[in-house]
C-alpha cells in the first residue's frame, strides 16, 4: 500500500486537491491537516457577513468538515498543526490538541494560505485594532460594531486602501458607522491603476467615507482599547480599527524544510505546482504562479487561483498531469455603487521592468446604447506593447457591466491577442447590455489608433 | 479628380464607413444616397420605443444627416433611391425627389441593409399589420397602441419567436396589451438552442404571454382591420398583429449588376468586403461575412456587424486595407426579466454540417457567490469539437450577468482556443458577481470531464 497524499492546510487550495485527488482515485489514503476549526470557507465573503447581508459565519462553508470527511472519505483533521516536514523521510510533524506526532506521506501539498500583514505599527495589539485574518476575525468585528450600549464603537478607522480595506469600507458604512481610510499612497487601489481609484475615491467620497491618501499610519493610540490613529500629520479619533494592508505568504514551513521561496517570499512553483522538492507540491495564497503576460513567477492570492492550482493537483498526483495554469491578475471589486476590474499589466513601470514598451488609451463608454434608459459610464483603460501590439492588459470601472467584461480581455491575454484583434471580436450587442461597440471595443479603437 | 466614394444605403454600415473615410482622408468626395428619411439609427431600440422607455424616434438617431453633412462634409442625400449600378461605366442611377440622374463613383459602397420577411399570408395587407421595419413602422404601431377611444388595441399578435419577436412581446405587455406569440418551430429563439429557449418560454408565460409554439400561422382576418389570427388549428382574436419572422437581404439591386449573392441570399464578400465586381463593395445587413468557426460564408445581418465592416471599408478606400474581420453570431436579447446570449456553433445539425464532431455540455451555476444575497442561475451551454477540443460556441440565460459574460466565449472562439484552455483561464472573481468558478469555466470544467 502507498504512502498517502497529505495536504496541509483546509481552505481552497487543500481542500479542492483532496476533492478532485479523490474523485479521481477513490482508494487512495487522503490526510488533510487544518490547524484551525474552519476549512474550505469563503473568506472572500467576510466583508459582507461583516455588513450583515450574510446571517451567518456558516454560510461562508462551501463544504463542511463533516462533509468531507462522510461523504468524500477524505481524513480531515482540524486543530492538527504541521509544524515540520522532513523531505528526507518524506514525512511531516503534526500537533494536534492531544498528541505531537509524525505521518508519513507519498506526496505532500502545501496549501497554508497567507497571513494578513500587520505592520509593526505602535498601540498594534490595543483592543479593537482587527484584522481580516479569518472567520473568526470576522466574527468578533460584527459582534463588536453591532454590539449596544455606550461602548459600541461609532467610527472605525479602516488602514489600507486595497480591495480588502474599500470592502470594509462599504460594510462599515453598511452597519452605520463614520470611516476614515488611511491609505500610505496617493491612491487607493494601487493595482487597479489611476482611472479606476480616481473613480472609486469620488464614490468613497460620496459615500461620507473620510479619505486619507497620501498618508502613513504610525500607529494607535488608547489606554486599553485603541481610541485614535495617529497619521504623519494628524490625530483621528476612532472606536475600532480595521488593518487591510495586504497578505504575505505562509511559507515558513515550507522554507525550514528546504523549499525554494521565490522573489515574491511564496513559495516556487513550476508548471505542475511542484516545488523544488520531488513529492512536495505547493498551490494557493502560499505560491507563486506563472502570469501569463510576463511568463514570469507572481505572487497574487486570490481564491480562484487557489481553487484550480489545487484541483489541478489532485489531478496530477492520482496519474494525469495536469498544469496548474498561468494566472492573468484578474479580479473585480465592488466599491459601494461601483464596480472595478482589473487583469494583466497596466502598471506603465511593471511593464518596462518585464521588458515591454507599454502604451495605453483610456476612454469613456456606457453600460447601455446611448437611448436606453439607467445607463451609466463605464471608463476603461487598455494597455499594450507597442513593438508587437499585443494587449497587456485593462483596467475598468463603472456602476454596471464591468466586474465581468474584464473577462474579455483576461481571455484575449491567456489567448495573446494583439490590440488589432480585440477591435475585431465579435462581442454581443442589445440596447439594455451596451453600446453597438462593446467599450472593450471602444478602447481597442481608439488604442489601435495610437499604435499605427 | 478621382471619382467620389459613392455610399447606397445610410444607416450603420454606409455611414460608418463614410465617417471612417472621412477622417481618413479630408479630401476625398463622399456621396451617401438614402432612399429614406432617416440615417444613422438604432433600429434596435425600436422595440424600447414601442415600449415607452425611449420618448422620441430621434432618441434613436446616433447622428442626423444635418451633421453628417455640415460637420463630417459628407454629401448625404435623403429621399434619393439608387435604383441601377451600371459597373462598367462605374455609374449608379440615382432616383431624387425632382430628378433622376447617373453619378459616377470611384468607389462604391452598396449598404442597402435587409427587410422584414412578410410571408404571403392572407390579409397580410389588413389594417393593423405592421412589421418593424423601419423607424416610421415603429412610431405606426406605437401611435396606434398607445391611441385611446373605442378602437385602442387591448390584444396584439406577435408573429415570429425571435428575438424581434420576443422584445415586441416585453414592449406589449409593458404598455399594458395582451399578447399572443406565434412560433412555427418547436421553441422561440431558434439559434440560442433549447436550453435558453425552454427557460424564455417559461419567463414569457411567468408574464403572461400566450404562447403559441409549433404553431402555423396561415392568415389574419378581419374587414378593414385584423381581427383574428387563424393558425392551423385555432382563431385567435386579436386587434393587432406584428410580424417578426426575420429579415432579407436587400441584394436584388446588386445581383442586377451582376453581384454575385452567397448561398444565404446576402452578396458575397471577400476579406475586404469586396463583392466579384471592381471597385464594388458590400457591407451589413445586405452582405455575408465569413463566420470565424467555420471560415465559410454566414449572414448574421446585425448592428455591430455592419459598423465594424462599414468603418474597415472606409479605412480600406483611403488606403489603408483593413479586413473587415469575420463573426461569430454572438447575440444578446433581454426578454422581459432575464437575459439569453449566444455566439458561435451551438446547433448540433450545423456543427455537423460544418464538418465538427460536437459535443456539449449544460450546466446550472449562479451569478453571485452562493453566500451572496440576490443572486439567480445562470445556465450555460458549451460546445465543442471531439476530435479538436476546440470550443465552438454556446448559449446562456439567467436573470443577471448573461449578456456579456458570452463575450469571454466569443473571444475564445476568435482565438481558437480549446476547452481545456478555457477551462484555465484566469476571469474574474468576487462575491457580487459570481462564484469562484465562473459558470463559463464550470461548463468548460464539466465538458472537458466528458472528452478525456
Amino acid at each position: 500500500m502507498s504512502e498517502p497524499f497529505v495536504i496541509v492546510g483546509g481552505d481552497a487550495a487543500g481542500m479542492s486537491a483532496a476533492s478532485k485527488a479523490r474523485r479521481e482515485n477513490p482508494d487512495l489514503e487522503i490526510i488533510a491537516f487544518e490547524k484551525g476549526d474552519w476549512v474550505s470557507y469563503g473568506a472572500c465573503g467576510l466583508p459582507y457577513y461583516v455588513k450583515g447581508e450574510i446571517e451567518d459565519l456558516e454560510d461562508l462553508v462551501s463544504v463542511t468538515a463533516t462533509e468531507f470527511r462522510e461523504e468524500r472519505d477524505i481524513d480531515l483533521r482540524t486543530q492538527h498543526e504541521v509544524t515540520g516536514i522532513d523531505p528526507q523521510e518524506q514525512t511531516v510533524t503534526v500537533e494536534g490538541p492531544d498528541e505531537r506526532f509524525e505521518q508519513a506521506y507519498g506526496t505532500l501539498l502545501i496549501a497554508t494560505g497567507a497571513s494578513a500583514i500587520v505592520p509593526p505599527f505602535d498601540g498594534v495589539n490595543l483592543d479593537d485594532v482587527h484584522t481580516l485574518h479569518s472567520l473568526p476575525a470576522g466574527a468578533e468585528i460584527r459582534s463588536r460594531i453591532e454590539s449596544t450600549g455606550p461602548d459600541s464603537p461609532e467610527t472605525v478607522g479602516v488602514v489600507g486602501g486595497g480591495y480588502i480595506g474599500i470592502e470594509m469600507a462599504e460594510a462599515l458604512r453598511g452597519q452605520g458607522l463614520s470611516v476614515h481610510l488611511f491609505e500610505m499612497l496617493p491612491h487607493v487601489l494601487a493595482p487597479f491603476g489611476e482611472t479606476v481609484a480616481e473613480a472609486v475615491e469620488a464614490e468613497l467620497e460620496s459615500q461620507d467615507v473620510t479619505l486619507h491618501l497620501n498618508t502613513r499610519v504610525e500607529g494607535f493610540e488608547g489606554d486599553e482599547a485603541v481610541q485614535a490613529v495617529r497619521t504623519d500629520d494628524e490625530r483621528v479619533p476612532v472606536d475600532l480599527v480595521v488593518i487591510g494592508v495586504g497578505v504575505q505568504a505562509n511559507a515558513d514551513l515550507a522554507a525550514e524544510a528546504g523549499v525554494e521561496l521565490g522573489e515574491s517570499g511564496a513559495i516556487a512553483t513550476d508548471e505542475y505546482g511542484r516545488t523544488n522538492l520531488e513529492h512536495v507540491y505547493a498551490a494557493g495564497d502560499c505560491a507563486e504562479m506563472t502570469n501569463v503576460v510576463t511568463g514570469d513567477p507572481d505572487h497574487v492570492p486570490l481564491a480562484l487561483t487557489a481553487n484550480r492550482a489545487g484541483r489541478a493537483i489532485g489531478q496530477t498526483v492520482t496519474g494525469t498531469p495536469t498544469p496548474v495554469g498561468p494566472i492573468a491578475g484578474t479580479a473585480a471589486v465592488k466599491a459601494f455603487d461601483l464596480e472595478a476590474a482589473r487583469t494583466g499589466l497596466i502598471d506603465e513601470e511593471r511593464a518596462q521592468d518585464a521588458g515591454f514598451n507599454p502604451i495605453s488609451a483610456t476612454i469613456t463608454s456606457a453600460s447601455r446604447a446611448g437611448y436606453y434608459p439607467g445607463g451609466s459610464p463605464i471608463e476603461v483603460n487598455l494597455v499594450a506593447d507597442r513593438q508587437s501590439d499585443a494587449v497587456l492588459g485593462a483596467s475598468m470601472v463603472g456602476e454596471e457591466g464591468v466586474a465581468k467584461r474584464i473577462d474579455t480581455i483576461a481571455t484575449a491575454l491567456h489567448a495573446g491577442l494583439t490590440v488589432h484583434e480585440v477591435e475585431y471580436l465579435d462581442l454581443s450587442y442589445a440596447p439594455p447590455f451596451g453600446p453597438t461597440w462593446d467599450p472593450v471595443l471602444t478602447a481597442a479603437k481608439v488604442l489601435a489608433g495610437k499604435l499605427d
